[in-house]
């Protein structure tokens, strides 16, 4: 174990003692996700870096040594790509943190990784800016993850994912040295895409040191809809119609019976929503809200609405999103519970939701689906007692039945959560041969030692 | 020759007599796009395909002779990306042109990039659809040139660049295997942004053979407004304070004196306009253009417009745009014209036009500054007489002080037109070493025999 006892003074050396955690005590809080179902390991050690230059000496020394690197943000990931693998160093970007510039004239900030999301959008916020992506693990996940996940949000259906904010990047590559892709213009096309290479390649390419972001102006408050549908095909229809209308909201999300039972129970309350519920927002303002809310409400009684209701009041607007963002609490109260991230064409929600009430039946789980009803991004969260070995052998068979459907209607085995180190097989079913050869040649490319995150979306 | 010969028989049995043309005269029209400073050599055949099957075919043979191939749509290009190299082979994608597929319901089409831009808009509009990317050359330009070069536009400062539209890619890569990125989903995380590697890469990694795109819903028709400003730098403080109040246009174009005077001139008409004019639409219809308009016109007043102009009716707003849309039809009163490319940000764009003017008073050439304001996007478009050499060694060293003035402004030396034949020292100079390393990588990694548009770009 002389390699790892030299390895270990060096990175002291270089960030301080404070900074290097090997304590397996320590350390098991940075060993994995919040994604049950992907393996992980034991690292040799935990490193807490404060600079670029400090990251910089953590992957040469890591490359002299032939450790891995995990770069990891706060874990909130649900695909198992921060997972420590055994003898691998974690990288964790957490004490990065400045938001090095925010410049409101040119509508764009500097930020490190370790920032949180929800302080990112506090500081634009009063400069009257918005950072649009917006993860449910907001309040505690970081840029640093959300770059490398191109992570979404409840925004994506009219802002985009991480990747559409995103200007420039610094990336600490294999060897240590330092990249600097995209510029601080709107526009830019000097040379490949590199920045958007790295966003989403989740830790496998480099380390992200610092990110130019684009902001938008603030939006208007926005205006709500709620509509609740007998079955959900009849919902499906309507996001359809809303589609095929040319509204853009800027939310669309979707319920079925499984999470509105779940959120009834937990919250004690009747949403009288039976198979189905819609909750829709504009943050157009005024008129425009009103217009494109109307053509969504028309849309919905044309596809046979139970109920609809609309409101620009902001808190009865919040308090209606509370059914959706209380879905996952509410399902606590059956047991533990595993996202699934597949993204639909958005004429086929209904049969993705259809086939998870299949799925659920057969293997015996509750199966609520929940999802971005706007782009198709579904989530499925199954319900399984951790305690049972059984149980949790279903819900993994249920997790890869959802994946099946998914692809079979034309869709991706992950919307917004990403491969990692639990979709490897479903990656290269999904890109084919061809496909898993390309991402090898640039893997290899860029870092032809596989230093960083190894065996994390595809095997080299 | 016996390789050349052996290589066109290949070549004529795969596609046919007609589809390969070595007749000097007639290669002739596709040796170079439109911009003039790049260099063009002779090629030893032009392919026109017409599947993807055939490319794969042409690929193949071309790889196993050793001919490089330059990729080419329509040949409206402004960076000699699509130039022939001597002993090539240019293969031109016109002959696939087919619209394969509009759903109307997902949002999305899937084209040949032989499809013109405007058939493309025309197709979709009819269901009620939308492409955003919009290239001046909209009228004959291709989807696959717009797709290599990632194409913007009028459209960008409002719907973003050509990438920004584009869900998925049929690639015909160095050996000839077929790779497929992306998806038909809105969004999508599985494995690397492959989409956005090959959109913007000039035909140096590969050949689409068809993408996936993504579609709009049809806007509301634009209402418009026109500015005038006695100096440059009231007119750039009026792009600022739009950008600070947090609108965003359809629509922001600036235009400097020398433009102002050239279509005064050409179109014989007082535009009464001063140092410069700024025209600014608003799809966003009714009450909130308005709302948008009425907050540019202040913006426009506070920053010292000597008069602002706003009208809803379509046809004079169309009459406004045509002052714009003039300036090179304008300019080719005075000699042949070279259109630059840099973008800035936005709070830039006084500095770059007034340097503009100093670079062509120093060297005594007529410079016309337009550009998408709103993005920071400038084309100063520089005048000569190609029959002087004398006069084509200044355009071309003014050509050269633009991109190094936008630079030092914090800018990038091609916002929309690429790199090509004609920028590859100002890539590396705004990439630096270790980026150029990253570029070569992937070159590398995706086309190790160098076959795809050798020496565009930069240099492997």
């Amino acid at each position: 174990m002389d390699g790892v006892e030299a390895l270990l003074t060096e990175l002291r050396a270089a960030l301080g003692r404070d900074a290097v955690l090997t304590d397996a005590d320590v350390t098991a809080a940075y060993r994995h996700d919040m994604m049950p179902l992907a393996p992980h390991g034991q690292p040799l050690a935990v490193v807490l870096p404060t600079s670029t230059g400090q990251v910089q000496a953590v992957v040469r020394a890591c490359a002299a040594h032939r450790a891995p690197i995990v770069p990891r943000g706060a874990g909130s990931g649900l695909s198992g790509a921060a997972n420590a693998v055994d003898g691998c160093v974690v990288l964790v970007t957490t004490r990065m943190n400045a938001i090095v510039e925010v410049d409101a004239d040119n509508r764009l900030a500097v930020v490190e990784p370790g920032v949180v999301n929800l302080d990112l959008r506090a500081a634009v916020e009063k400069h009257g800016l918005f950072y649009p992506p917006d993860p449910s693990s907001y309040d505690w996940c970081t840029i640093g993850g959300n770059l490398a996940t191109n992570a979404g949000g409840l925004c994506c259906v009219k802002y985009g994912v991480t990747t559409d904010s995103v200007l420039g990047l610094e990336v600490v590559l294999a060897d240590g040295s330092l990249l600097r892709t995209g510029r601080r213009t709107v526009k830019g096309v000097a040379g490949y895409d590199l920045t958007k290479l790295f966003v989403g390649s989740e830790g496998t390419l480099g380390v992200i040191t610092r990110a130019t972001l684009a902001l938008r102006p603030l939006p208007q408050a926005p205006a709500t809809l709620v509509a609740t549908f007998d079955s959900t095909v009849e919902a499906g229809a309507a996001v359809a119609r809303v589609v095929r209308e040319g509204v853009v909201p800027s939310l669309m999300e979707i319920m079925d019976r499984t999470s509105i039972e779940a959120v009834e129970r937990y919250l004690r309350t009747d949403l009288d929503a039976g198979a189905a519920l819609l909750i829709c927002q504009s943050d157009s303002g005024g008129e425009a809200a009103r217009r494109e809310l109307a053509v969504v409400e028309q849309a919905c009684a044309d596809a046979g609405a139970g109920l609809t209701y609309v409101t620009e009041d902001l808190a009865e607007g919040r308090e209606l999103l509370t059914a959706r963002r209380s879905v996952l609490m509410a399902l606590e109260v059956y047991g533990a519970w595993l996202t699934d991230d597949v993204c639909v064409p958005r004429t086929r929600i209904a049969e993705l939701i259809t086939a998870c009430e299949r799925i659920a039946a057969e293997l015996g789980l509750r199966i609520a689906v929940v999802g971005h009803a706007g782009d198709g991004n579904m989530h499925p969260t199954i319900v399984y007692d951790p305690g049972s070995a059984d149980e949790l052998a279903r819900a993994r068979r249920a997790f890869e039945e959802i994946l099946a459907v998914g692809l079979a209607l034309g869709g991706t085995v992950t919307g917004e959560h990403g491969v990692g180190k639990v979709k490897q097989e479903w990656l290269a079913t999904e890109i084919g041969p061809v496909g898993l050869r390309v991402h090898r040649g640039i893997k290899r490319a860029l870092d032809p030692g596989n230093l960083f995150n190894p065996g994390s979306m595809f095997s080299c």
